[in-house]
């Protein structure tokens, strides 16, 4: 499904680029250059850097209860809500000065529905009729990221990196796509800082990037990918740092397009390898053979919000004794030991280990589906580097391998060469 | 009319007592024992002291332009209005972490309607219902103040030292009176920081406070004396700088209640003396003595918002001319004073002087109604030390006299002697 060009665009900017009055004057000048053009746009913006974590900060020293978390996330939201409301007005003020007709809209004012998950709000609705309006009668919209409001009329905020999510929402409710602007210039094929012969994507579909987000591919909150994904947006990563020429004209836009995968034309295997060191791998040594025993476990993290990724269980050198090895996310693993330990009687172990010092290796690729011998590759290429691996996890578009952090790097790199993405 | 005693109570903290994590608890402290002695609560709070300061900054950066304020002041509202959305969640945090059933109500959410005067605001309406309802099942509401929104839903601000006026209107609506804690302890019969021998008063007039307000004493806005007048709210000012004993009983209150006149049963002629310095005195030498040129002179004053206070006309050296000399605002004088310039030739004046070097000081109280000789009583006590006047004006309960600045601290302390205001 294409959507026919739309003259509207929802643009987006980040917390960087968002940082201080100069950067918002860069905005408001690319901003300006795409009104110019004749699009109607509407402003998604993220809080000014480092200022959510302030207001984060503030709102747990002022006694964010630690267990009951609920009870106060309504209030938690009205403080850290603030910080998009502040780069919304200065935005427009900005874009005002500059002679262009602009206004914000708060969540409440559009108004972006939300559950009421204070703290972690989902949109439920975006009625598109009032900014839609403004829009058609030539008003730049300015609208906070990350903010929504619960049909009873209470501030909500999405959770880290919602913004991104907020801005597919509107253009979702505008029938028009999204251009994200950030500190990278696209998608690349891995992360340029640990392979430099990393390449761009010109385009990923939303399968991919869905896949890449997850595993530690931090360019896109994985929710503005689900959700762009369902509603058929199409969302563009780009560079904010660019300027438009004399003329007031943007350079030609590259980036990434994130779409449909019927639109990319060139097939690949494989579209990218993606490294994570947000893992932790928790083995339960001799545990009982019992068959409820595994379903013991991870009934008990499932109680505790504890996601589990991979698992495998091998044979235990005592008799009757299996080891049951499961990674989680780094930030879960001490509760989820604290879990274990506490029940270590009834579930039956015998002893529990801990270790963060693992990496989670994917590649990723649409084109998986169609072809055999992905993962043969991958294992060949690991062996030929003498990595080896500690767990595996796949999907139909991806392969996982945890290995040891220090061969990481190395994996990256002789799984990029070995799918031949430099040279694609 | 005195109206019967409410179970209800509106507290009021400003920016010092909302200025970092540990004062916001001590402000939550006290709330808590007024809560706990029975109170229904209504807490008003300013942003963090110095936030707005900041705000407004970032706003005058992004290009707030100067001449055309009123294009952009919709959006300056939404930026500096944040800093009380900040403080109403942190300190219902507070409360909540201290055991207490607290929740923030925003502006729009209450509503506190006014008009769409931005950056100026006056409240038109504050329903009584949605914040009453709250109080009745135990709620304390946490108020930002400063702050409000128009009837088609855009955020206001109600101008420096709005959240007065805030917490008066919320008073008012809901039928009760209005403890503004601040830093100082109460009302004085002048500032201390002059005459060390000034006197708390235990209880002033709303007219007299309103005299008191807009010659200079500092303790409470203009507009929320008005307002408290016009809706028979009480309103005591005491000190935020009181601990609830270590059973979480509050000292018994002092500071000054701000009351109708007829409450008070001790009546005094004189009940302060204030010392103002913003005031410039502007001379136009050799004015025509036509009987239009005085008028011209205020009607292009008057067109440009220039507020005149005193006006004093003499006869000039030459012939057929007359100086006249008036005092305005010193923000405005630089204006007024390009005004007469660029008109001098149609107004017809021979030279413009601007003296800022004046201090305007003045005796207020509403005994001068009913008793003879409290103007001679000044002039003498000023003619004692060999302060010469300037100007002077008066009102039904005050007399003002323009002195060179030199003389100002003098002048108050030889008149607050004079009245005996020390020894009442």
């Amino acid at each position: 499904m294409t959507r026919p060009e739309s003259d509207r665009l929802v643009m987006k900017f980040g917390g960087t680029s968002m940082g201080d009055l100069e950067r918002i004057r860069r905005a408001a000048r690319i901003v300006a250059a795409e009104a110019a053009s004749g699009k109607k746009i509407a402003v998604v913006v993220s809080a000014m850097a480092g200022k959510t974590n302030e207001l984060v900060a503030w709102t747990d020293g002022a006694g964010r209860p630690g267990q009951g978390i609920e009870l106060s996330d309504d209030e938690y939201d009205v403080v850290v809500a603030s910080g998009e409301q502040v780069t919304s007005g200065l935005l427009a003020l900005t874009l005002r000065n500059m002679g262009l007709n602009a206004r914000s809209w708060m969540g409440w004012q559009i108004p972006i529905l939300t559950d009421d998950a204070h703290g972690r709000a989902r949109i439920e609705d975006v009625p598109g009729e009032v900014l839609g309006a403004a829009l058609d009668k030539g008003e730049i919209a300015v609208v906070p990221g990350f903010q929504g409001v619960t049909r009873d009329g209470r501030i909500t905020t999405l959770g880290r990196g919602g913004s991104d999510t907020s801005a597919v929402a509107v253009a979702a409710a505008l029938g028009c796509s999204c251009d994200i602007y950030t500190d990278v210039d696209g998608v690349y094929t891995t992360d340029p800082r640990i392979e430099s012969r990393a390449r761009r994507l010109e385009k990923v579909s939303y399968e991919e990037m869905l896949e890449m987000a997850s595993l530690g591919a931090k360019v896109l909150q994985t929710r503005s990918v689900e959700l762009a994904m369902a509603k058929q947006v199409p969302v563009r990563v780009l560079s904010s740092f660019i300027e438009p020429d004399e003329n007031g004209v943007l350079p030609a836009k590259s980036g990434t397009l994130i779409c449909d995968e019927e639109e990319i034309v060139e097939k690949r295997i494989v579209s990218g390898v993606t490294m994570s060191r947000d893992e932790a791998r928790i083995t339960l040594l001799g545990l009982s053979d019992r068959v409820e025993a595994p379903a013991d476990v991870f009934t008990r993290l499932a109680e505790a919000n504890v996601n589990v990724d991979m698992i495998v269980q091998s044979q235990a050198r005592t008799e009757g004794a299996v080891n049951l090895t499961f990674t989680t996310g780094r930030r879960d693993a001490p509760r989820a030991a604290e879990l274990m330990r506490a029940a270590q009687a009834q579930i039956g172990f015998e002893e529990l280990r801990v270790d963060e010092d693992v990496a989670k290796v994917s590649v990723v690729g649409v084109g998986m589906r169609s072809h055999a011998g992905v993962a043969q590759t991958m294992f060949r290429a690991l062996a030929d580097k003498g990595v080896k691996f500690q767990a595996i996890s796949t999907s139909e578009i991806k392969i996982s391998v945890l290995i040891d952090a220090a061969y990481a790097e190395l994996a990256v790199r002789a799984l990029h060469s070995a799918y031949g993405l430099e040279a694609v």
